[in-house]
Parts: structure tokens; sequence; C-alpha cells
């Protein structure tokens, strides 16, 4: 008996094994049964936790009838909706694998990730019926079933129904609200959530959850907040997304037993209307988001006496930017950085404020993240670090084995690629401070070789953005035989600046700036109506590098 | 790839394996190297996270050279002291299982704990020499070696060490401030703590605690209070109990990074001084110590503006006390309620008062805490719950898998008879209420059967303290003829009440009370000094139900 302990013989055979995600849920069906777990605001519907409980055992015993078990992908290809909600504890409930991808892929992205993932049944929303037709077309795995769910716009015809497709209404119509019967063992390294996440090939990486992580995942969330059974929370960005299930979205919301309220498609109007009418406490979404929300705030003032903190993540937060939306919509900040396989890793929590704004905060509880050297060809070892000195440059690379499986579904290479020693790679840059508070600097597959010095983007985009006439601004670079490089600025206009922004004025602005020598002055400007974002906010740099590379051969850019 | 997943292959070997506690601590080595991690008031001595790791390494090599190794017992006999730190941590890098055994045992007791672990290392402090010495020489197993360690008490004679024994600093001078090289792989569920906890046999139950448990105690704690980086905490109750390592003690503070204060007995005076002169933020302790921290308070009016919190564990704490307490101390009273076994598993938290107060609040988030109807000669399922009426008593039980190792250290009989499919049954009765919280009445064991009514001590006791004349009080019985048993209360004056308290005063004080029925009013009192006392704040009622017997015989007891 010495060594090892821990008797799981002492389990029945029922979900409630050990400590899984989903038996925290089950403690909540039973003693927040009649309280709200989920509000959709656009059809005024609620679920109690009773209510969900029993929608996600519908479902799961229709999936199992589909024939989903153990280790099987449910696949969806859905906008934040409650079937949502309902598939992923439903999915876990037949043993199979949430498998949310994103659905802004290309047809063609959605194809290779059903190929690569095999999913057994897919599930999506009406508004993605065309890309999901078109990858049905193009993929060589057929799901056993295709099922479409949250019809919101307007009534379905017959007709609109795809061949062979199902609408959810019926699949799930007259299955019982009873729990299906167990025919595996849960266990904590079980795998129950694959997310996808945008890697340098076509086919996103399929990145595992196991159900440990999943617990763990909503601890931190629980312990950085804290957030308890009293919350109401909104989560801005899409659920596909780590940081829409994972910071205050489903998994921790339903493991601690409080609220979650739906938001299809951001708007910031609506996000502070639903704020006072439902008592939001949290609130989360990436730095474009709240900037949104400052906006209308700033404009409206209404009441947002209810809200607890507005945790920003998926890119970095700007320090004025921080201090304004302290300012205009609550003391409590938060910013958390991470990766998909690692949830977040660094956090910036209100009691690092206001001194800490503009930083990603310090290692979370159970993290710890550090700055190693940057070497063109190989991984620096784990001790290699930079001095935290808030200047020194570096790879960051974090531990946290609670929140990862380690791995990546059927990709042994990239596992190689990723990992190492414990930690993963993240391909971020930045600095961290005596105080071990990190700075992203952006990436390494973004930094740019300038007269034989690194420049990250970020840095030159902060400047560009301290314009009032600038609302947002993207910068990249393209070969430059004297240089090795230089950097081509996309500026985007502040509202009601079309008329005034111009490149000349872009060019003396940058020459101004006592934060930009002159080999980090960008040599050419472009004024563009929007930047190509990824789903969670952040600047797609290699899209742009690509169009500068074709604005440059056609004249486009104009060098100064 | 599907199915479980979790790959440790990607961990060196170092004490850096997977999600461990040490690995926290280590973290905190780190990010915290030179913020404090301990302060000795008595000897204002002080370490850091660095010395701490330091000292920690030196006492792992010296219990490596004694021959201790993966899963043996290294026994503590021991008052909080800083000794106790340093073994806590280093017990764990030589792979061993960190055992402290109750100071206060009996020497025949210790010998039986002994002979039942075989500890390869004795530690102890000096004021435990009678004992250990006596306990060495009735035990048949024989430790490697005995180490004394936190002699405060004026400095040592030589001839004071007994024979054969050596001395803590002796026995790490000159050893390696450097981590030991690892023997062993670390895994979630290794042993890493054992517990001793009073059973109903004179050899105390030895309470495996895994890592798991522990880091999953440590986020408990984080969640609940919360905890943070910046806390400082004093557990004023012994460490050797899972409610002084883990209320706020040890196990959350090193993991968190924040600062434990020692304090080797209690003492409310030094407590509240220490309070104001370290910035104490969260005090531990059981209800007795609070309520001598409340009458200093109350003549003292000394600034505890530094607290955050006080909890309180280790029995009921009841409701004028909690409202007094919130009053005079701090608003932020809390109360949990658990087992050795599983920790704490209801908790009541300032956002539950003062409504809540008198009860031990709902289930913590990753527990479930039910009552089950009781049977006198079986167990409940558990799914035979009484009704949520507050008023409705039968045996509480709780579902902890993340806290607990579900078994009992060379004992599968003592398994079997505390766990079934999956829960404990404690032992303890109470009722809940509607929203789920609990209120602890008394033990299954000290129910007592009045004219065929279930009669719990603690009611009783609760209103015979409401008397301003009465300190404490403890209820009992006696076989009695005609109604089966009759009640016997042994009852302390209050400070400056000697003179005044009598057994007529209560007679008629109880006869008064409109919330004791005639069945429920002691027939027999008993004015005494003080009462027997666990080392944890729990009244000792099987042994004054053994007084009781002795003393009716003896003709002590007047009966009305």
């Amino acid at each position: 008996m010495n060594g090892r302990t821990y008797d799981d013989s002492m389990f029945r055979d029922s979900f409630e094994h050990g400590y899984t995600w989903l038996n925290g849920f089950l403690r909540n069906t039973r003693r927040f049964a009649e309280r709200p777990a989920l509000i959709d605001p656009e059809t005024t519907l609620r679920w109690s936790y009773r209510e969900l409980n029993e929608q996600a055992n519908a479902l799961a015993h229709a999936l199992i009838q589909s024939g989903v078990g153990q280790g099987d992908a449910v696949m969806l290809v859905m906008r934040n909706c409650p079937a949502f909600c309902v598939a992923y504890i439903a999915a876990r409930k037949a043993g199979a694998v949430f498998f949310p991808a994103n659905f802004r892929l290309s047809a063609g992205e959605l194809a290779l990730l059903m190929e690569h993932n095999k999913p057994k049944v897919v599930l999506y929303s009406q508004d993605a019926k065309e890309i999901v037709v078109r990858s049905q077309e193009l993929s060589s795995w057929n799901p056993v079933l295709f099922v479409m769910a949250d019809c919101i716009e307007g009534s379905l015809k017959e007709c609109d129904l795809p061949e062979g497709h199902v609408l959810y209404d019926t699949y799930v119509r007259g299955k019982p609200a009873c729990d299906p019967v167990l025919t595996f063992r849960p266990h904590i390294y079980d795998e129950v959530v694959r997310f996808c996440t945008s890697g340098t090939t076509s086919l996103p990486k399929s990145v595992p959850i196991n159900d440990i992580n999943e617990v763990l995942s909503a601890h931190d969330v629980i312990m950085q907040y804290p957030l308890n059974c009293n919350d109401v929370t909104m989560n801005m960005t899409p659920w596909f997304h780590r940081g829409g299930l994972h910071s205050g979205g489903l998994c921790p919301v339903f493991y601690v037993g409080a609220c979650v309220v739906v938001m299809r498609k951001f708007d910031p109007y609506k996000a502070l209307q639903w704020l006072t009418e439902y008592g939001i406490t949290f609130l989360m979404g990436a730095p474009t988001n709240v900037e949104m929300l400052c906006r209308v705030q700033e404009k409206e003032s209404l009441d947002l006496s209810s809200l607890r903190g507005i945790v920003t993540m998926g890119s970095a937060l700007l320090k004025d930017d921080c201090l304004r939306y302290m300012n205009v919509l609550t003391p409590n900040i938060f910013n958390g950085y991470g990766t998909t396989e690692t949830f977040w890793n660094s956090f910036l929590s209100p009691r690092d404020l206001p001194e800490g704004a503009g930083s990603a905060g310090k290692s979370c509880i159970d993290d710890e993240v550090r700055v190693v050297k940057l070497y063109p060809d190989k991984k620096a070892e784990p001790e290699e670090i930079v001095p935290r000195d808030g200047v020194s440059e570096g790879e960051i690379i974090i531990f946290s084995p609670e929140k990862t499986a380690y791995s990546y579904f059927g990709d042994k290479s990239l596992q190689k690629e990723k990992f190492y020693k414990g930690w993963i790679y993240t391909g971020d840059t930045g600095s961290w401070a005596q105080d071990f508070s990190m700075t992203i600097k952006g990436r390494k597959d973004d930094m740019i070789l300038v007269s034989g010095e690194c420049i990250y983007p970020l840095q030159i985009e902060e400047e560009i953005c301290k314009s009032d006439l600038v609302g947002d601004c993207l910068v990249t670079s393209v070969p430059d035989s004297a240089r090795g490089n230089v950097l081509v600025a996309y500026a985007v206009p502040a509202d009601g600046c079309k008329e005034t922004l111009s490149v000349d004025y872009l060019r003396d602005f940058t020459a101004k700036s006592n934060m930009l020598s002159s080999y980090k002055r960008p040599r050419y400007f472009c004024i563009v109506d929007s930047l190509p974002m990824t789903a969670t906010g952040k600047k797609k740099h290699a899209e742009m590098k690509a169009r500068a590379l074709e604005d440059l051969k056609n004249g486009l850019l104009k060098r100064f």
C-alpha cells in the first residue's frame, strides 16, 4: 500500500467516477437544479441546470444511436448557441470527444479537418450550411450524420435542409431525458475535448484536452477571477476557441454552477445592453472587442455596476488602452496570455494595475512561463533564460502540465516540434521584468530583420496607433537589397478620419516619434479600410506579408 | 491516440514531473526567491523561499544518507515550528512519506503508531523528548534514527540529548543546499503525506494523502478564500492535523507563494499582536481559538485591518458566536467542515453571512455532501437522502475524489467500513436545508436515545452555553432504567462566575429554556474546571461518558 494510492475500485460504474469535469456538472444539476445555467437573449430562452442536463441526455441518446462511442469525435461547425452547450455535455456522456471546429475556416480546410479527425456526427448551425455542404463534397471522409441546429433565422423550410441531413429538433425528439447507460469507465486522462487551431499548414492543428485538463482549467479561472456560483458571464468570442470555451466560458461556468449568456455575433451595443439586463458580472473578449465596448460606453454611460471584471485574451492589451478601459468600463481589467495547447499561463489581474498595464502579467498559480534565448535554427534549453530586465527579448516557453495533454491528435512530429522537456515552445517573443511580469512582443515568425536588428511589428503598431487619426495598424515587411528588409505599415483611419489620414501624414508622424529609431520607421505606408484578423482578434501578419509583396509588385506602395 | 492522453515521456527525470505539489513549491523558489515563505516570531527568524528550499535540500540529503527512500515514512512528533516546514518539503524530495504524528498522543499510542507505520527516521521537537523516549522503549519497531529539533528552550546541553539521538543542526550540517539526485519518478498518485487521526481503537487511523490530493487541496483553499501570493497566514492549530496543514497552512501557502507565520502554542494575545506586527491576512483556528481572540479584542481594540478573513474548522461554529466574531473581529468569517480523509467539503463563506451563521455552509466546489438516512445496523445507500427541510437528521456523507486517496495505510477493513461507492460515511450527523446548507449536529456515536427520541449533545450544549454564567459545556449520558438514558451536563463557569454558577442554577436555566423539551433536559449536572478536548478543539464526548459513569457510581452527580 506504500507508494501509489488511489483506489478507484471504490466507484460505481456511473459517470461519478473520480474527479471528472462531468462529475462537477452533475453535482450542479442537483444543488443548482432550478437555477439558470444558460440564457439566450436573442430567443429569450433560458435553461436551468436540470433542463440543460435533460437536453444533454436526449442528445447523448441520439448520438449513441448514431453509433457514437468512446473516443469518437463529434464535430461542431457552430456559432455560440444553446445547442453548442448541450453538445459540450452530451458528447462526454456518450464517451465521445467534443470537437468544435472554427466555423470561419474555408470549405477546403474543413474537409481536411474532417479527413484527419473522422467525426462520426457533425453538428452545425444553420448559417454554416453552405460551408458544411461544400466541405462534405470535398472530404473523402463520410460522417454517419450531419445535424443542422440553431435555426433562428426565420422558420426553416423542409427544402432548405441539405439532402441526408437532419434537423437538431428532429434528431433529439422523443429521446429519454435520463442519463444513458454507461458503456465505458471514465478516466481523468480521457480525451474529452479537441480544439483546432491554426498552424503553418492548411490543416489546422488538432489539440486534445483530457478530462483533468478541463477540471484544472476550470480551477484556474475560479482561482484567478475568482469565479463563483453567483456569477453571470458572457464570453464575446467564439467558444470553439480555447479562450472562448475556457476563459469564463462553458468549462468553468458549468463546473462552478454559474450562468452563461450566449452571444452569437459580437455586437458592443447588445453586449452592454445585456450586461445591464442580465446582471452580467464577467465579460470576456479580445482587446478589439473591449475597445468597441469602451467606445459605446463613452457615448452611452450605461450602468455597469454589476460588472466584477472584464477579461481580455488572445492578443496583447496595450498600456494606454488598459488604463482607458479601467477608467471608462471597470477598474477590474484582466489579461490572460497562453496557447490553445496550455490555456492561459500568465495573467494580469487587477491587483497588478495600474503599474502592470501593458504587460501580460505573471505566471499563473499552476504554471511557469519563461523567456529563453532565440536561436535561428534550434530551441534554447529551458534553462537558457534571457535577463529579466524588461528589454532583452526571447522566445516565451510555458510549463503547464495541469492544463495540457502534451500531444496533437494524429501528429507525433508536431508534438516533437512544439514540446520539449515538459515545456511548450510558443513561437511568441517577448521580454520579462525583474518581477517576472511578461511583455509579449510578437511572433518568432513575424520577427523582421532590418539592417541586422530584430524588429517586432507590435512595437511599431503601438506607436502608429498613438495618432488620433489612426484606428488600427498592422506592420509587416518586404525584402530590401540594402537593409535586408524594410517595414510596411497598413493603417486603418480612426472614425471620421478617412479624409484626413494620409501616407504623408504617417511618414511625418513616425519620423517625429522619439520611440522609433531610424531603422524601425516603416518605409512604405498604405491606408486600408480594415485589417485581416483571426476569429479571436489576432492580426494576420502572414496574410498581410503576402499582400505587401503583391502591392509592391503592383506599385501600390509609396516609398519614403 | 484516441482515448487516454497524457504523454509523460515529455518530462525530464527531475522533480518537475507533471503537476506535483513540489513542482508548485519549486516554481515559487524561483519567482518568489527572496520573498518571505516563513516567519518565526518567537526566534525572530525568517526564511525566504530560496532559503527554505536550501534547508529542505540539506535535510533531504541527510534523510537519503540515513537510507530513506521512496515510500518510507519520515515521522514527526513536533509542534508547529520551522523544522516542521523544512521536513514537509524535504521528505518529498527524498521520495518519502511525510508523517506528522499527533504530539499529544500517549507514549503507548505513539509506540503503536511506530509499529504500524515503521518510520525510518523520527524527527521530534525538544519538548516532546520524554514522550518520544518512552515510546521508543515501548515500540517493537526500531527507526534508524531519532533527530531532536526546535531546541528553543534555552541552550541544550549535550547530556540532554537521549542516547543515540542526534540534534537537527548536527544532522543537516554540511549537507548540500542543491537538489538531491532523483532516484524515483514522481507520480500524481504517490503517497506524499500521511496523517494520523483518532479512531475507535488505540491505534490512530493512518490516512494517506497522494500528491494530486495535495495540489487539489491547495486549489480548494485558493478558490475559497481566495488566497494569493500576497497573503500572510497563521494557522493557530497544530499542523499535524489536516485542518492545520491544509486550511491556510503549509500546503496551500507554499503552493501559492504566500507566507506562513509559525505559532507553537496557541496564545490569543500573541496571535493578535503578531497579526498587527506581520500584517497577517488570514487566521485559521478552531472555534474555541476564535472565541479567545474575540475576548482579547473586546478588551484591547487592536487594529486588525490587515485581516482578510478568519477561518474556523474542526467543530461547529455556533450562530451567536459567528455574529459576535463578525462584529468584533472581521465580517469575513469562514467555517469549513470535513474529515481528515477528505479535507473540508462544506464551506460557509462571508457571502453566506449573516443569514447562514450557525450552519457549516454548502458543498465545496469540487465536492458533494449529502445527509442520508440513519440505520442502526447498516449504511444507507447514497441515494437515500433525508428531506432538505433543515430539521430531519441523518448521517453526513461526502463525495470528494479530488482530495482523498480512498484508503488507510495498512487497513483494508477500515477502508471498507468508511468508504462506500465513492462516498465517505463520516459518522457525523446533521440536517440540510432547501438551499443545501448543512448543519452539523453531532456524532452518530454520540447520539443519545432518551425515551426513544434521538438527542445530539450539541443542541443541548448550545442552549446551556447561552447562560452568561457558563463558559463551556459538554453533554453526555448515563443509563436509566425508566428512559433508557438520561443526560448529564458538565459545565465550566464563565470568567469570574466560579462562585455564582451552581447545579441548581443550571437546572432552573434549562427548565426555563423553551428550546429544551422535557426529555432533552439533563437530569444530572456537574460543575468542572475544564473539559477534555482534542488537539484540534473537539470535545471528547467518549471520554466524558466514561467519567459520567464513574461519577455516578461515586455519588458525585446530583439528580433532579
